[in-house]
C-alpha cells in the first residue's frame, strides 16, 4: 500500500540525517496521500542505520494503524491535526534542529531580518504559547498539533507563506507539498535561524527588516507574478 | 580475558573521534565486568590511529592491572569511584568535548531548555564543586571521583535519571549500561550544551523549562509506562 | 558562443557550493567578456546538482538574452550595473553566504580588524544604504547594481581596493579579475566576516585595527612593491 | 639538502589545511637544522594543491636563501628570530585560524579556564603589544620576531611551558621540537581559544582558572614527575 509514498518518506527522513539536522532518532517526516485519506509515517525510535522502506508505518487521520508491524513515530497525533486543519499540506517534518530549536526553547519567533527569510516566509517564524499542565497530561502530542492550528488562526497566518512553527520549548516543524519540499523548509527554517540568531547578536535588538523590501522577494518567489526560476 | 568487552571499548573510544568529540588522546571509554569485578579502560596517552583492541586494559576495581602491557588511562581512578557508587553503571566516558567543557569552565550546570534535554536528564546537568588544594595535590583523580558522588549524594540525584556530570574547570563524564550509550550519553550531552549556550545567549537568562513538559518527556522515553520507541 | 568562459562561470557556481558558500539556487557567478561586451550568467533556481555548462546564459549589458534556452539569474541586472561602471572587473558572485549575510541584516560594514581583512580589503566592508519602496518596486534588482555604484562612488573606495560589498539587509557582492578570483574573494570575505564578528563579540566594540598596519598588509600582496607570493 | 626535513615541512604544512587552520595560502611551517644551522620553510604565496616538496626553501639563519628555486615565505624573518632566541625551538607554525586570531584581533591574550589550556600551556596564552609606525615600515617580519622575543623576555615566560604567541592584530605562531609537534601545538591552540572565547561569553569575566588545577594538569603531562602517556 502506497509503496512510492513509503519511499519518499523514507528518503526524505534520511535526508534530515544529511543535511545535520537530526541525530540518532530525533526527527521524523510524514506525507499525507489524498487519494486514500491516509498517512504514512516513520515509525518510532529506529535507527535511521538500519530502518526499512516497508518499516514506514500507513495511519489513518485518526492516528488508527492502517498497515505496518511496528508503532508509528510518538509525534504522529501532532502531524495528523497539521493534515487535518492545513489545506494543501501533503508533508510534514519535525525536527530538534539546533537553531530553531534555541529560538523554540529561547521562546521567541524568528523575526525576519533578510531576503533570505522573505524568500520562503512572508513574515516571523511563528511560536506557539506554553501547554498548560492538562495539555501536555493527557493527548499531549494530538494537543501539540491543536496548539500549532491555534497559533495560525488566532494570528490569522496563511500556512501557504508561513510554511513552519516553532513548538515553545521544543523545536521545528515545518511542511510543504511533498517530503522533499517539507525537508527544503526544515534545512531553511535552520539556516535562517542561525543567521537571525547572530544578527540579534551583532545587532542588539529584534527590528525586523523592511516590509517592502520582504514583500518584495517573498513576492519574487511566490504567487502569480512570480519571476524567480524558470516557468 | 574479556575479549568482547575490550572490543567494545576500543570501537568505543573511536567512536568518540568519529563523533567530533575527542582530538588526539583527549578522552577515555571504560566498562565494567560485574561477573569478574575487572574493568576495561583505554591505555594512557594512545595515539587512537595507532591504538590495536589488545592494548586496552583490565584493572580491578582498586586500579591494579590484571592485564594489559600499557598503563591505563591517567583517569582510570575517577572511573572506578563511579563504578563502586552507581548501580547500575557499566560504561564510563571522559571527554574534553568543547561545548560541555565550557560549561564546566564557566562553573554553571546546563539548565533543562527544552524537550532535547528532557529526553535524556530529568533536571541540569549538575556541576561538582571546585577542589581543594589537598584533594588536587594527593590521589587527584580519585578525588575527582569522590566529589562526583558527594555532589549526586548532597544533591539527592539518581545517576540513572541523570547520565552524567561536569567536573569543575575539567570537562563531562557520562555513563550507561553499556559503551555504546555511555557514548551516545556523551553526544547528547554535547548537544544540549551546545543549544543551552546559545539559548542563555538569546534569553539573557537561565530559566529552566517549564517541569510538566520535562517530566512528560523524560518519561515519555524512560520509566515502566514509556511509549517512544518500539516495545 | 564564448564555450570557455560557460565552463569557467559554470565550474566557479559549483565552487560557491563547495566552499559552503551556497546552498540550493542561492547564488550565482558571472563573468564578463570585454571582447564581445556580453556577460554569461547562471541560469535562475536551477538546481545546482543536475545543471549543465551549456544552461549558462549568454546577455548583453543590458540584460537581453544572446544566447541560451533558459531565464538568466534573476539577480542579473545588478551583475550588469557592476561591470558597466567598474573599469576592470570581469566577474562577479553573488552569495547568501552566512557570516557576509549578518553584517548585511545588522546594517553593519565590516571594520578591518586585522591583516587577514588588510590582505584583501584596505578598508571596511562597505553597506548600501536601505532601499526606498519605489527603488523596491521598480527595477529592483537594476537599482540594487546602481546603490552599490552610489556607494562606491559617494564614498570614494576603488573597487580594486575593495573587492566586495553588503547589500542592505540582503547579502554580499564580491568581484574580481575573472570567476575564480571573484569566488576567492567570496571565501575571504566570508572568513573574515566571521572572524570580525566574534571580534567585536570579544572586544565590546568596534574600532578598527591600526591603520599603518592595515595598509602594509594590504600593500604586501597589491600593487607595485608588493612582495608577498613569487614574482 | 635536508630532503628528510624538507619533507617533514611538506606535510606540516599539508596537515594545516587538513586540521582545518588554513585555507589558501594563509600560512606557513618551517623546521631548523641544529646540523647545519639551516632552516626549510614554505615557499611564499603557492597554492597547497601544487605544491612539491622540491619547493620548500632552505635558509639560513639571516635569511639568505641556501637552496631552493622559489622565495621563502614572506614571514621568514619572523621564523628566524624565533629559532635565534628560543632554545631547544625546531619547528615553527604560524596561522590566521580563526579562533586564535579573533583573540589576536580583540587585543587580548588567552587566558588559562580549564584543564584542556593547563595539560599544554601553563599560563595564558600571551598578545604581543602593537607594533609602531617605523617597526611597521621597516623590516617588519623582523620586528614582529623581535617583539615575540621581547614578549617573552619582559614577562619572564619559558617558551618550553608555553608553545604559542599571539600577534597583536594579526594571529597566532606556535612551535615544537619537530613540524608535527609544532602543528599539534596549532591545533590545541585554535581548540582552547575557541572554548576560551565561549567560556568568557557564558561566564560575563575573564576570571582565570583555579592555580593548582592548572599547575597539576601541566605538570602531570609535563616535566619530570610526568604520569600521563606511556614511559
Amino acid at each position: 500500500m502506497l509503496e512510492t509514498l513509503k519511499k519518499r518518506v523514507y528518503e526524505a527522513n534520511l535526508d534530515l540525517v544529511k543535511q545535520n539536522l537530526v541525530i540518532y532518532t530525533w526527527g521524523n517526516v510524514s506525507a499525507y496521500d489524498p487519494n486514500s485519506g491516509y498517512v504514512v509515517i516513520k515509525p518510532s525510535g529506529v535507527a535511521y542505520e538500519t530502518m526499512q522502506v516497508e518499516d514506514m508505518v500507513v495511519v489513518d487521520l485518526e492516528g488508527n494503524v492502517i498497515e505496518g508491524d511496528l508503532k508509528p513515530s510518538s509525534d504522529t497525533m501532532t502531524h495528523l491535526e497539521i493534515y487535518k486543519h492545513f489545506k494543501g499540506v501533503k508533508a510534514v517534518v519535525h525536527t530538534h534542529s539546533k537553531w530553531a530549536t534555541i529560538f523554540a526553547q529561547s521562546g521567541q519567533v524568528i523575526p525576519p531580518f533578510g531576503t533570505t527569510h522573505a524568500d520562503y516566509f512572508n513574515r516571523a517564524v511563528p511560536l506557539t504559547r506554553p501547554m498548560q499542565a492538562d495539555e501536555i497530561k493527557n493527548d499531549y502530542e494530538k494537543n501539540t498539533g491543536l496548539i500549532i492550528i491555534e497559533t495560525f488562526k488566532e494570528q490569522a497566518i496563511d500556512p501557504r507563506h508561513c510554511p513552519g512553527v516553532l513548538i515553545h520549548e521544543h523545536g521545528p516543524f515545518t511542511w510543504g507539498k511533498d517530503p522533499k519540499e517539507a525537508v527544503h523548509n526544515a534545512v531553511v527554517l535552520e539556516t535562517i535561524a542561525e543567521m537571525a540568531y547572530r544578527t540579534m547578536m551583532l545587532k542588539g535588538n529584534n527590528a525586523a527588516m523592511e516590509r517592502n523590501l520582504l514583500e518584495k522577494h517573498f513576492k519574487r518567489k511566490h504567487g502569480k507574478n512570480r519571476y524567480y526560476g524558470q516557468d
